[in-house]
């Protein structure tokens, strides 16, 4: 496919394009300019400024640096969410995972990626240094640290915890064991021993 | 993950369209369009406008409807090439893989689709008619069909040929068969079938 013999160089740099988006190989790519090619030109005229248009409006929040049409997240400037809790977590698509479970009302602080050597991401690529002022300057109660149970994770983790320690504020993390549904057997042995080591008293479990 | 809550109208009028593309869901529409918002400004507006461009700018060749830049297309307008041959596929893809054999050096017929009464494409719908009127009035030696081994190709086939029965041209069909490096153990048995009764003279091929 390399050396393929585009009839059309509009349809060679339509093609080239879409095959720089991750996942998407030139054989996929070629499909989906061939279906844009079938769309009305309105359609397609909508689908290039879309991406446009977002990449031009959008901002972050100033106070979480979530995703937003506005300079404070719709999060952020609710009053009927409560502000006292901060969930740390490492991009938006966490934030929309976390809501989905509508099981947390407090307020978040995307870092924007996790500690990695590896990758050239160190604590000053990370909104670490905001969360640090917000929770100096605010009324937090709880930062819930909600980063990924892999080593970068518990590195960033454990960074913000040093950060953290001599300011007076409960520091949690999200559970980690069984997943609901999952059967013991099938459930790998670091998982597991956690689950243990961690056990929750049963009565609190079913209150 | 439908009543997913976006934090940006903006973000979520992206991911809808990037969704609309045919083996896109919107896991991986939100995916590729958190990936474009890492992307530099100028990347972005380049990938939205080469795709509108496209669109905007693109031709079909006069002569044979492929995709082109040009009212004439290269392949048409290049005096190399054997303007006596006509190979008719369903679409520009089909052109690619047979340019890519680097075994073909006449010209091409686009048909635009194959007739399919169950998807309500019927021969009007396609360009037949300007096939028969290329036939008619060129110099053409010879029609090669190369559509799909379906019965909406078989059925596209036929039509052409009773169109073209009383026109002194040639036309034949590209060969089906056991594929090169194919196992005969594990071709099915209508392709065995029908490469055994098409057999070919041993010595032809070795030629």
């Amino acid at each position: 496919m390399l050396h393929e013999r585009f009839p059309s160089k509009l349809l060679e740099n339509a093609v080239e394009q879409f095959a720089r988006l991750p996942g998407i190989g030139r054989k996929t790519a070629l499909r989906l300019v061939l279906h844009l090619l079938r769309c009305e030109q309105g359609e397609v005229e909508e689908f290039g400024n879309a991406i446009i248009q977002l990449k031009r409006e959008i901002k972050h929040c100033k106070v979480c640096h979530n995703i937003s049409d506005t300079e404070i997240c719709s999060i952020c400037a609710n009053p009927v969410r409560d502000h006292n809790f901060i969930c740390v977590v490492e991009n938006i698509r966490d934030v929309m995972a976390i809501e989905n479970t509508h099981q947390y009302n407090g307020l978040y602080h995307v870092l924007g990626g996790i500690i990695s050597p590896m990758d050239g991401v160190g604590p000053n690529n990370l909104e670490i240094d905001s969360l640090i002022e917000r929770v100096k300057t605010g009324d937090i109660v709880e930062v819930i640290l909600a980063l990924s149970t892999t080593m970068e994770g518990d590195t960033t983790n454990f960074y913000i915890y040093k950060k953290l320690k001599n300011i007076d504020v409960k520091l949690t993390t999200i559970a980690r064991g069984v997943s609901v549904g999952g059967e013991i057997e099938y459930t790998d042995e670091i998982t597991l021993g956690r689950s243990i080591v961690n056990r929750l008293n049963y009565f609190d479990t079913i209150k």
